[in-house]
C-alpha cells in the first residue's frame, strides 16, 4: 500500500505492507488524514517515532477481526488513537489513553494513519454522522483534545479565558471553551488567523493588547513555543489555572517561582473524549472548514509534509481516497 | 533594638529603630524566630528582599494600635506573614495572602521577625495555647505551609503519597499528610533525619529505595534541589498530583512532556491556614520537638545564620527573650 514513512527523513513508500489488525482490531480503509504539529515535532525527534506518522484520520471500516457487535463494518469512523492492554485497571475505567502498555497511533509503537490502511482496536472507534464531512473528520482528534480541558478542569460560565496561541489547536480550543459561555480571549501574532476567530465571536488580542494585570482565570497555553508556559504564569491570576497543551522536544530553562508562591495550578492535558467532539462537530456548535490550509493528494503526501513542516500553517490534510 | 539586618550580608544590627505598628496593626515582642530555607535564599537574592528577615516566630503582643476587640494585647501568638491593603476581593476572601498589594514580613516590602520587635496586621495574629511552647510555637508558619496542602487538593484517606526531602519542610508535610491515613512515604538522604520521621509511624524511604513503578497519587516535592521536580514527575502516577512547595532563585532546564503526556496536575503551594496548625501542635498531632537542630541567643545571630545555611540542618532556632 501507499505510505508516509518517517525513518530519519519524511518519504512516499509505495509499497509497505498492509497492517493486519490483531484480534479485537479494525482494519481502517484511511479516506483523508491530518498532518498534526506533534508529527512535525516527531520528524525533529520527539518520543523517537519510527515508521508511518499520523493520527488524525477518517476511514471507511473494512473488517473487524473478530465479533462486530456494533456494526462498525463499512461505516465512516474516527477514533482515539492509544490502544490499550484492554487488561489493566486504567483500561477498565476506559482510559486506556494512561495505559502504561499502550501503543499510539502514528506516535508511539504503532503505525499511524498516514497511509492507506491503518489498524486500531475496534473498541477505539466512533462512527462519523452524515453531517460531518471527511475533511472536517480530521479534526475530532485535536477537538476531542481541546474538550480534554472541560473533561479536566471546571470552567465557569462568567470565567475570564485566554488561549495563548492561535494555531490549530489554540482555535479548537477557543472555540470549545467558549460553548461554557466563559469569557474566552484568543491571543496571537497572526491577524489572518485572528480573524478566523473573530468570526465565531471570539475576542481575540495582538501580543500588545494582552492585558498588563493578572486578571485570567485560566490560561491554556498552545503557542508551542518554549516560552509560552512563562507568559502564561505572568497572565494568570492567583490561585488560577494554566492548561499546558504544547509538547516540545527540547527542554528549557524556566522559573517556576511565580507557580509556588502564586500558588498556580499547571494542568498537562493531552488526548480527549471523541464523543463530545463528534457531537459539536455534526451540530455545527465547533466549525473547523476555515481551518483547513490545503489539501494534497497521496502522492505529494511529502510536499505535504513539508508544508506543515511552516511555522504559522493550519491545517494540512492529506487525501487518500482515489 | 536588637535586630538581624542582611543587606547584602548578615548582620547584627544593635540599634535598628523599633518599628511603629501602623493602624489596625500589633506591635509584637518576638520571643523566639526561626530561621527557614527561604531566608537563605533571601541571602542567595531571592526577591531581592534587604531589610530584617524572619517570618516564623512566637511573641507577645505588646500593644494594638486601635481597637483590640480580640483581646489579643499581652497574649502569646503565632501569626501569618502576608499583610494585605483589606480592601480587595482576596482580602476580603481571607486570603490576603493573595493580594496583589500585600507585603510580607521579613520577605517582601516588611521587616521581618528576626528582631527584639516587629510588627503585623492584629487580624493575622492567632492565639498560642498553653500547651504549645515558645520554640514549638515558631513551627506554626511552616506547618500551616504543610496544611496548604490539603486545603489546595484532596488526599483520601487510602491514597499513596510521596514527601521527597527529608528537611524541615518535607518533615512536616509528611506528618501532616499523614493524618488524613494516607499511605505518606517520606524519602531523604539523611539517615539520622530519616529516623525522625519513622519514630512518628511514617513510612521512609532511602534514594535506591524508591519504586521504579509509578504508583504515587501525590508527590509533594519539597528537595529545595532544582532536579526535584523532574524526579517527582518519574515517580507520580498518570493524572497524579505533584505539589510543588520549593521556591528556588534560580531557573533550572526541565522538560515538561512527561507533564503533558501523563496529564500531571502541577500544583505550586505557599502559604497556609493558621488555625489546623496550632491546633495540631497543642493536641501533638503533629511534633516538632525533635526537629530543631539548635537554639542561638539573639548575639549570636549571625552565627545561627551561618548554622542553617549548611546543607541538611534542621530547624535553627533564634531565643530573643532575656
Amino acid at each position: 500500500m501507499k505510505a508516509i514513512v518517517f525513518d530519519g527523513t519524511v518519504r512516499l513508500d509505495q509499497e509497505r505492507p498492509r497492517p493486519e489488525p490483531l484480534p479485537g482490531e479494525a482494519l481502517l480503509r484511511v479516506l483523508v488524514a491530518g498532518v498534526c504539529n506533534t508529527d512535525v515535532e516527531i520528524t525533529r525527534g520527539y518520543l523517537g517515532f519510527a515508521g508511518v506518522p499520523g493520527h488524525e484520520f477518517t476511514a471507511v471500516v473494512e473488517a473487524v477481526n473478530g465479533p462486530d457487535p456494533a456494526g462498525l463494518t463499512g461505516q465512516r469512523v474516527v477514533g482515539g488513537i492509544n490502544a490499550g492492554c484492554g487488561a489493566c485497571a486504567w483500561c477498565a475505567r476506559g482510559l486506556s489513553r494512561h495505559c502504561s502498555s499502550r501503543t499510539v497511533l502514528g506516535i508511539l509503537g504503532r503505525d499511524g494513519a498516514m497511509a492507506e490502511y491503518a489498524t486500531l482496536p475496534a473498541s477505539n472507534l466512533v462512527p462519523l454522522p452524515e453531517a460531518v464531512t471527511d475533511e472536517a473528520g480530521v479534526f475530532a482528534e485535536p477537538l476531542a483534545a481541546a474538550f480534554e480541558i472541560t473533561e479536566q478542569a471546571h470552567v465557569g460560565p462568567d470565567d475570564r479565558v485566554l488561549v495563548l496561541g492561535d494555531g490549530k489547536l489554540g482555535q479548537l480550543c477557543a472555540q470549545a471553551l467558549a460553548l461554557t459561555q466563559a469569557r474566552v480571549d484568543l491571543a496571537g501574532r497572526h491577524p489572518a488567523k485572528l480573524a478566523l476567530a473573530a468570526s465565531r465571536g471570539i475576542q481575540t488580542l495582538m501580543p500588545d493588547q494582552l492585558p498588563s494585570g493578572r486578571l485570567y482565570d485560566m490560561v491554556v497555553e498552545a503557542t508551542g513555543r518554549p516560552g509560552g508556559l512563562m507568559q502564561a504564569l505572568g497572565l494568570v491570576r492567583p490561585r488560577g489555572i494554566v492548561v499546558l497543551k504544547s509538547t516540545l522536544a527540547a527542554g528549557a530553562p524556566m522559573n517556576l517561582a511565580p507557580l509556588v508562591i502564586d500558588e498556580i495550578t499547571l494542568l498537562g492535558s493531552r488526548c480527549g473524549p471523541f464523543g463530545p467532539a463528534v457531537r459539536a462537530l455534526a451540530s455545527g456548535a465547533v466549525d473547523v472548514t476555515t481551518l483547513v490550509e490545503a489539501v494534497y493528494p497521496a502522492d505529494r503526501a511529502v510536499e505535504a509534509f513539508a508544508h506543515a513542516s511552516q511555522p504559522g500553517t493550519l491545517k494540512i490534510l492529506i487525501d487518500f481516497r482515489v
